[in-house]
């Protein structure tokens, strides 16, 4: 199929920059001698796998059973899943660690003695750690309860303590390269006090962090054994928003059906609305909020964001496009053009699948297993097919 | 299934609040003898659609043409898609058109005449006006463009002119009932005006409005001929927030697994974020973000929100839950809480299928139907079994 040919929204995938962007951080990860385990929740997709596969990429990070269970079956076995232990999906997790080398996150005690009573088979456990991001793990200067985990994991015969991880996501509030290094610094110095306070008792704990600008733009990551990034697979308008990548970088974007042109106030309408980038914005230094950058859709691609366009305001399936005259003297009703995302990993999450340049599509995740806990449901079927 | 046995983020709809909200909404409607066209586009549920039909309801409002096509092949015959046509789309449209009756929405001549070169079916037209919410719309004010529209609609043999449509969204701006009353009742009279400038040509045409703060709260229809809200179907905290319905109305809730307590903060973290409930906010006086409100499950359903308890923060699957000590006391990483979503159209979109409080299933149009534009996808499939 042709993109002239497309009649709705569709998220449009270029495969050349994407496969770049796995590649480039691939390569940073060996010239720093750590280990990679890409984060999949940004992707979830089976055929941009096989996309790290290619680039020799063998254990991966992903948010929920469900999707290690996805990625499982499509042959992947080595798997963190980075989300703070779901105690209701212990039979789940059980099973998946009987087939594949399955690690998990805990941050207290009582839960790693649950964990040790429910479950047949062995799981690796990191114990997740506050750097200051507050939002879940231990906090890294807690020794006590560091140590207390330390030892309940240790103690269990079904558990095996891993590490100490932590997503250091306040990288994401940055506002440019400079402040990313600070963070990512501070985080990474809190990770080194975490691990000498439990690296007397246990001294192949091994150091995990993760997330993209950091992972992007860090140079100095001593003491870090390995790294879990994400969206970098794709990047986004938040991250070229605040210097993390080029437009270039940037591996997805909306095509959008024009649907209505309004002169008077710089303005059209297009078939695109927060059902499909998700409602996620950046704000510019005067508080204007963006809800994605506009290009045009040329020679089966998307060109170089339009300068002064944007989406300015969006409903359910609208998007208000904000276009400089000059830019949209051609346009008619019923064209397309491409809205790059402002958050990729939500856009994908919404669209749940993509089409290649060349037509073909990509799969993902959440499009066979809707979001529901009913145990009749696909979302809990071990078909590969699904 | 009972609700102890949800393991994932799963949306409870419970059913005897959305029968009474649509009861309520139809019975005003009726009282003022007024057409009741609900849009579907919030719950997007062949199920809930059958208890519309209960109430006598038959025909309806959708957004998009493929949601037109799961509800025609549901039986439902008389339908509007209220939103600026796609002439992308002009083929389904037409295949659509030749079984039911079905129509449309223009705010151009030259719209108007690609429709009818394109179209083998009559359609029914609405024009869309711009009251001033300025999304979409032809200005109520501008005769000229109104004129000229009506005059190629009239001289198109496929096309007939319905009536004039539009949607007051700025009464989601609104920062209360009194609020409200005035902006529905602004909308009204640019409609009404709207209205004057065709009526001398097109004695017959009429005049539809629709959103579901303005029906809800407005007692003054005079003129108005059809009203299309929505969101009452389940409403929801920004609504609530609004003064526009009571927490007792909100018909639809997310259970959420407790995955991580954090007492020196009062925050709890739940595994559900905006991959479930959407990015959607409300903010309160002092302008603090709410991501949702936050209530205990029991008996079989949840209970009325919790004081002081809100969702501050989240990211793609995390929510951050603020819980005053008081009412976390007995909490286990584990247990589960319903957590009742700012904005439900969305979080219905992000779930796509419905649990019942009595264990049955409730289904959504997108989960058969991801956002795809490939014409081998289900999405153009005509199977009533999708």
């Amino acid at each position: 199929m042709l993109l002239p040919d497309i009649k709705i929204p569709t998220l449009l995938l270029d495969e050349s920059v994407c496969r770049r962007n796995i590649a480039r951080m691939r390569e940073k990860a060996d010239a720093k001698g750590i280990h990679f385990r890409p984060h999949f929740k940004t992707h979830q997709s089976r055929r941009i796998a096989s996309w790290f596969r290619d680039e020799g990429v063998r254990s991966i990070t992903v948010s929920s059973v469900g999707m290690a269970r996805y990625f499982a079956d499509a042959g992947w076995n080595d798997i963190t899943i980075a989300f703070p232990v779901n105690l209701r999906e212990m039979a789940e997790i059980d099973a998946l660690a009987s087939k594949i080398s399955l690690a998990i996150l805990v941050e207290s005690a009582a839960v790693t003695a649950r964990l040790q009573s429910a479950l047949t088979s062995r799981v690796a456990i990191w114990i997740k750690i506050d750097a200051g991001y507050h939002r879940s793990g231990v906090s890294y200067d807690d020794a006590d309860t560091l140590n207390g985990i330390a030892r309940a994991i240790n103690s269990a015969s079904m558990l095996r303590l891993r590490g100490i991880l932590t997503h250091a996501g306040d990288t994401y509030q940055a506002v440019g390269p400079t402040d990313v290094n600070q963070r990512f610094s501070l985080s990474r110095e809190r990770m080194l006090l975490a691990a000498e306070v439990l690296r007397g008792s246990y001294p192949d704990l091994i150091i995990s962090v993760g997330d993209t600008p950091g992972c992007t733009v860090a140079d100095d990551f001593s003491g870090i054994d390995e790294i879990r990034p994400g969206n970098f697979v794709f990047y986004d308008v938040m991250q070229l928003h605040r210097g993390i990548c080029r437009a270039e970088d940037v591996a997805v974007a909306l095509a959008c059906p024009v649907v209505s042109l309004h002169e008077a106030r710089n303005e059209i309408v297009v078939y695109g609305g927060a059902v499909h980038l998700s409602r996620e914005y950046v704000a510019d230094s005067r508080g204007t909020q963006l809800f994605g950058l506009v290009a045009h859709i040329e020679n089966e691609s998307w060109g170089a964001p339009i300068p002064g366009a944007f989406v300015t305001r969006m409903s359910q399936e609208h998007g208000v496009v904000h276009l400089p005259a000059e830019h949209r003297s051609s346009l008619r009703e019923g064209d397309l053009l491409a809205i790059l995302p402002v958050h990729s990993c939500l856009t994908a999450e919404c669209m749940r699948q993509y089409r290649c340049l060349d037509g073909t599509p990509a799969d993902h995740f959440a499009a066979a297993h809707p979001q529901t806990a009913d145990s009749d449901t696909p979302h809990n079927t071990e078909d590969p097919a699904q």
